[in-house]
Order: structure tokens, then C-alpha cells, then sequence
């Protein structure tokens, strides 16, 4: 039997990027898609709670089947695998998103939190970026690159609560290496505005601090250089090393 | 000085569970609020990336201020941290939150989701959640290990890139435990309704799986036996060990 692959993203179901991915995908198996309808971007592993979810059915034929979802990516996962996938997929596959999501923006991630929802259920999940916000950009010299690593997923799978974060530099593209989670943080976070009655409002912007830019070890310190980043990501948080200092506090 | 502690929560501004845990802080120091206007449960690490931002001031008197915030959760954080703030706070706390975010729900959990956003601010920040969605819960009990919980954070502080997750079971309290996250999984998450025109919809439910219910150093199992839970939680989501395993896949 084929493969059965589920794609998601988060910047919504005809973004460049997940037409590209959808494209890499049906060349290894069949591909249920549901994604969201508008984009998410920014809505790491939100559910919705407190409104009711649809999905449209916006496109079946032989290999392919799509629809569009009012939820967020976490929503598309979880629709898809209860409800709307003929069977458990073999595969999540998140992206490519317009924007990277190295370092702690996995954290905010909807790529990513579609990523994690994926592994969650217990199914090998790769989130894919590229570090490039343009809805122009270049996807077409990683076509290679998103076959071979979900056709080497596909093959090994994942250890068990782990998937995987891809980040692309813009091309030509020197390889790939596994790395892990740099430190860093936004910071001056906001643009602070006056609207025309006087009143204050922000919008979200900041600036990216690597708190180690010469770590080689690192998914920035790669994308940097010219290196596709592969971080292994786990879904459990638990900082086990730091139970043996808390346990001392006698709580 | 006294300590300068950010409160915020995901349940809204004027919950209950906030209200408890301001009440507790102004115990230990000077007191910003900075907490969503409307409940934000479910809302991870989300942040808003395509809406302008705003904040009202509430309240302000010796020793606390408090704001309500269009954002999420993090957002808040972001926000009170970048702007709202008089000086970079010596703690963040986030809760008491109505329902329990043991296990996997530390992904899904606005609570959490601020939390993590105080720790990525190098802020030592605690999540506390109380194993009763009820708005008519009774917080009373917890007072005192609200108290001590962010007494010794205060104290001690907490290693680089950790922040706590504590969680209480529905009283009386044996004690508190230092334990991992549970390993979980919510399953049958949807309940398919059809709307007056003919139109399927889903809500957003399900029912939690604990894959290892025997295991005396998981939250799931202290929580059910009585005790409060204390996950530390790793904003480091590098999953190091898979990194060998993924090398020799020579991607």
C-alpha cells in the first residue's frame, strides 16, 4: 500500500508553499490535505475551544484530496486524524512555511504546532520552513530536499514523542545538518502607535537576539552558512535534569 | 526592594483563579496585572501577528495595577515585559487556571503559553492550574502553596530556559511532588453535529488517554493520589538524544 500522507501549514491551504509541498508529497503517496483556510501564522499549538470548526471539501481526485479548515493548524491535524482521513496517516507533513521557524520560534509556530499535534498522535511529523516571508519565493530548489527527508522518515520513522523541525536558508543550498534549538529571544517587541482618538495600540514586530551566533551546533548558526537545519523536537517538556535541584527546596 | 511580580492567566482578567493568585502575590510584592480581556483558553504559545494590540487600565493603587489586554496570553507577557512594566519583573505567575494542564496539556495551555513566554524573557515563571474547570472552584485551600511555590522561585530562582508547571488536584492536599510530564494523548476529539442547513460541524471535546497510569512520578499520578504536581518545563525543545540516531540517516 501507498504511503498516506497528511499536509498541513499554517499560512493557509493555496500558499505557495504547501502547493509546493503537496506536489513533493503525491510523488510518494496519497495525500490528504487540511489546512487552514486563512492564514495562522503565529498560533503555535492553539486549539479552538470555544467556537465550532468546519471543513470544505475543495478538491478530490485520483491521489489528492483536499479541503480547507476554520481552525487552527493544531485543528487540522487533530480533524484530519479523527475524522476526515481514511486511515492513520504515515506521515504529517507541515509547510513550507514563509518565514523561519529556527530557534525559539518553534515555539510560537503553527508550522510547528501542527508539527507537534502530528507527533502527539503517534505519526513521524516534519515541519518544513524557509527563511524567506516573500508569498514570491523560490520554493523550487527544495523540492529535493522535501522528498529525501519524508522519504527518509517514511523509511527509519521517529523515535517515539519526537518530529522533526526543517529550516531552509535562501538557496543555492550547501546540505543538511542536524542540529539542535538555539538560544535566543525577541526583543523590543512592539511598535507603540497613537489612533486618531488619542488612544494607544501596538502591533507585534521585535528583533531577533542569538544569544550564541557562533555555535556551530545550532540551527541558526547553519541556516546562516548556508546549511537546511534539522532539529529533532520533543513533545515532552519536562527539563528532567533540573528535578533533582528543585527537590531540594523542600516544597 | 520588594519583589516586582507579573500576574496573567488565560481564563480572563477577572476569574476567579486570578483573582486568588493576585490576592497571594501582594503578599510577597508589587503587583502588575497584565491579563486577557476575554477568556483565551487553548491558546498555546499564540501570539497576535495581524491585529493591533491594546491594553486598558484597570485598576491602580499601592502595590498593584492591573490591565486588560486584547492579546493572548503571551502576548500579555510580551507586552507588560516590553512596555506595561516599570522595571523588568523578578517573577512571572500565571493562573490559578480553571482545569488541569498536566500532561500533554502543558502544549495546548494559554497558561503555560505565558509562562513559557516569562521564562524566554529570563524571568523566573511559574504556571499554576487547579484540577477543577469550575468557576464556582474553591481556591481557597491553595492559598498557602501559591505562596510558598513563588516564595522559594523567588528565592532560589530557577536554571536558565526552565519554568514550572504546578498543577493541584481538587482538595485536601497531601503534599507536593517534583515529577515529569505523563506520557498521553487526547483521543475521539470531535463531536460531529449537523446545522439546521445540512452543514456538518465539529466541536472541539475528547477524552484523555494516560499512557502510563501506574507510573508514581508522572503529574497525572500524583495529581489523582492527592498530591500538587511540579513539572519543571524546558523551553529548550531540542530532542538531544535523537540527534545520533538522525546523523546516521545521512540526509
Amino acid at each position: 500500500m501507498k504511503p498516506y500522507i497528511l499536509v498541513t501549514n499554517d499560512d493557509g491551504v493555496n500558499a505557495p508553499g504547501i502547493l509546493t509541498l503537496i506536489k513533493q508529497m503525491m510523488k510518494l503517496g496519497d495525500v490528504l490535505v487540511v489546512a487552514p483556510d486563512v492564514p495562522r501564522s503565529g498560533q503555535s499549538s492553539a486549539v479552538t475551544v470555544n467556537n465550532p470548526i468546519h471543513a470544505q471539501l475543495i478538491e478530490k481526485k485520483l491521489g489528492l484530496t483536499r479541503y480547507s479548515c476554520n481552525g487552527t493548524p493544531a485543528d487540522c491535524v487533530k480533524l484530519a486524524i479523527d475524522d476526515l482521513a481514511e486511515r492513520k496517516p504515515d506521515l504529517v507533513v507541515s509547510g513550507v512555511n514563509h518565514g523561519s521557524n529556527a530557534s525559539v520560534n518553534v515555539i510560537y509556530s503553527g508550522t510547528m504546532g501542527a508539527t507537534l499535534e502530528g507527533c502527539l498522535h503517534g505519526v513521524p511529523s516534519i515541519g518544513f520552513s524557509l527563511s524567506d516571508h516573500s508569498m514570491q519565493a523560490d520554493f523550487s530548489y527544495l523540492e529535493p530536499i522535501l522528498s529525501k527527508i519524508a522519504e527518509k522518515t517514511l523509511h527509519h520513522g521517529l523515535p517515539e514523542k519526537v518530529c522533526l523541525n526543517v529550516n531552509a536558508p535562501i538557496g543555492p543550498i550547501k546540505g543538511v545538518q542536524i542540529v539542535r534549538q538555539c538560544r535566543g529571544q525577541w526583543t523590543r517587541e512592539f511598535e507603540k502607535r497613537t489612533n486618531p482618538h488619542g488612544k494607544d495600540y501596538y502591533w507585534l514586530t521585535g528583533f531577533f537576539e542569538n544569544f550564541e551566533p557562533t555555535a556551530k551546533d545550532t540551527d541558526e548558526w547553519v541556516l546562516a552558512n548556508g546549511y537546511v537545519s534539522v532539529v529533532p523536537v520533543s513533545i515532552d517538556m519536562t527539563a528532567h535534569k533540573a528535578m533533582e535541584e528543585l527537590k531540594k527546596w523542600n516544597l
